[in-house]
């Protein structure tokens, strides 16, 4: 019994993967469990999806997708230093906002990523929007500074995140006035770092 | 049928406790299979631990203690900016080679807190190491100052550490140089940050 939808079943199987996942955890995740979600018969899916990993990695993908129309929707700047705090911000929001899809991206072992190969070019595509920050901010540096001051932001940002995420930061004693405004005192802390040499 | 052991049965519930999670992960974790595997009838953990939450609390406790040994353990420098550095590589490396008890410290829920002061005391002991690193980089420098970067080294820390043991940095095709000496990386990038202002 096929459930009439507009959405084609090659996507809202992505739709009702991500739901599984939301309600009963990754490892409930399974094409038998998608097609009874949406009403299909199991066989269904695997016309799009030749096994559960190829699902996992569109649903991967799309977050990688969405991930990366976020920061690109950050409040614009012409100023480079202030559009890398726009992009930290962007960044952290995403996170707090979308835990889900955020712990899909870069909490999830990856499916064998020769095999899905879309998986490997979104996730590029979203960390090609700090490269392209960073470029313009500091114009003739050399791509392998580019990437050292990536990697670098990149963890800021991840670690805070999952910092954030947890349960241990509150119960340090940091002092208040920093725990609250934690975002924009790691953004200064990168700012820092990012000075160039006097 | 109680099993002679040497080590109390307090303590082997605890290291019984982290070989179930280790084994079967942390849903599997009870008070009853702590007992099976320790050979002792149902209720003998009860006499130690009232609930799963206490037992839970106490692993999470010891790694906080183990955490802080392996900071201290670190390769002696007078030179603070030197003695932070090697802050750093030791918590990368135990992030690394202890991923259960790095995983249980940060990305676990926690147990009521209010019901379980010594968790809270060995986790701020643990980033007490930190602060006293920082004190003596920043004499005189005010305690919010000190939190201030003692929260933006570990959030770098935590998210190098997290990304490192993930799947996506390894396909963002990020300069080879700086992929490979990644910790070094992010360590010189922290180091720029507290550069004192000219």
């Amino acid at each position: 019994m096929r459930k009439k939808t507009t959405v084609p079943l090659k996507e809202s199987c992505v739709d009702a993967a991500r739901e599984v996942i939301a309600e009963s955890g990754l490892e409930a995740l399974s094409l038998r469990e998608v097609a009874r979600k949406l009403g299909v018969s199991h066989q269904a899916p695997y016309r799009h999806y030749p096994s559960r990993d190829h699902l996992l990695a569109a649903v991967m993908s799309k977050c990688f997708i969405d991930f990366r129309a976020h920061l690109e929707a950050r409040q614009a700047s012409d100023n480079p230093d202030q559009d890398l705090g726009e992009l930290g911000r962007a960044y952290l929001s995403y996170a707090r906002s979308h835990s889900l899809e955020y712990r899909l991206m870069f909490g999830t072992p990856w499916p064998a990523p020769a095999e899905h190969p879309d998986l490997v070019r979104n996730a590029v595509y979203a960390f090609d929007v700090l490269r392209g920050v960073l470029r313009r901010l500091g114009e003739h540096m050399p791509a392998a500074q580019i990437d050292q001051r990536a990697l670098f932001i990149w963890s800021c940002m991840h670690g805070l995140s999952g910092i954030r995420a947890g349960d241990v930061m509150q119960h340090l004693a940091i002092d208040s006035a920093v725990a609250e405004t934690a975002s924009e005192q790691v953004l200064a802390m990168i700012g820092l770092a990012l000075r160039p040499p006097e």
